[in-house]
């Protein structure tokens, strides 16, 4: 409960709207990669749907994932149950740094979708901090039941998390044509 | 492509209103335990979420599935993206003998849910007959990954539907409070 605290629950926690909520991480830096070591992020989330979805895409490039018809990514927002994005927060401007999504019958199950976290901000507890709250919002939409499909490489990532693979037997199946 | 066409695909199917689509299934007989084998039933498929919700949870008690509050069973009947009952007719009379029902972001991901089919049903193809009816349902919404978490007992059933548990190592996780 301690990590909910201070990174999100602080009494002091200033959200420049009510769809954003963050706190300053206080351990985060750019990856050496950035050429800017020194200058600490301030790190916002969102479930506010509205925002550029090229921004997503270039997110989405970054970690090498397949292009998708904007039409359909546009109405799979649309049509989530829960859309959630990070961003680096400086001065005025707000970069997209992460994001996650999922679906849900508003009432028993939902599942996670399209977790993602750009590269230069990644191993630093960030995608722990992005499903931290993507599962706080959903437990507070009373979801009981809350399901993802794991790749291999991060399925021990999601253990962490406090998720279990096959629990009891059960198996995630996928549908493919014949 | 055979069974669609016996099943569902037949010019001469006669729908009792837009949402229903049947046929008489050939092979189909009552089970033993009805008493009354010589009258072979007529099967429906509906995609109406108008029905009598003590029915489904007759249905749900039939199998042994623990009982949820109504309201909640409602919301998520709502709030899903699609929702399959299965119904015996006799004469007037139509029983529900079948559900399950898909989650979805309605343009990439489907998760199919609480499919059940009533013991007295089992066993005559009904079961493969609900889930091709559901799938195609679902490829006609042009939903290209469908999904499913798969209790031991059925996941060979699954499989012989098209279903692959963990491909490629995409695990199944379920998320579990501290």
């Amino acid at each position: 409960m301690g990590f909910w605290k201070s990174f999100f629950g602080s009494a002091d926690t200033a959200s420049t709207s009510t769809k954003f909520e963050g706190d300053t991480i206080s351990n985060f830096s750019e990856s050496p990669a950035s050429g800017d070591r020194a200058d600490n992020g301030r790190i916002l989330f969102s479930t506010d749907r509205e925002f550029d979805l090229y921004e997503l895409e270039e997110l989405c490039d970054a970690v090498g994932w397949s292009r998708r018809p904007m039409r359909k990514v546009r109405k799979a927002i649309q049509y989530s149950f829960l859309v959630v994005s990070m961003w680096q927060q400086r001065g005025n401007t707000r970069r997209l740094i992460g994001f996650a999504r999922a679906t849900s019958d508003h009432a028993f199950n939902a599942t996670i979708w399209d977790v993602v976290v750009h590269p230069q901000f990644q191993g630093k507890g960030l995608g722990k901090a992005l499903m931290k709250y993507t599962i706080k919002k959903l437990r507070s939409e009373d979801i009981s039941n809350i399901t993802l499909f794991a790749d291999p490489q991060v399925v021990n990532f999601y253990r962490q998390m406090g998720f279990m693979a096959d629990p009891e037997g059960i198996k995630g199946m996928f549908w493919y044509p014949d």
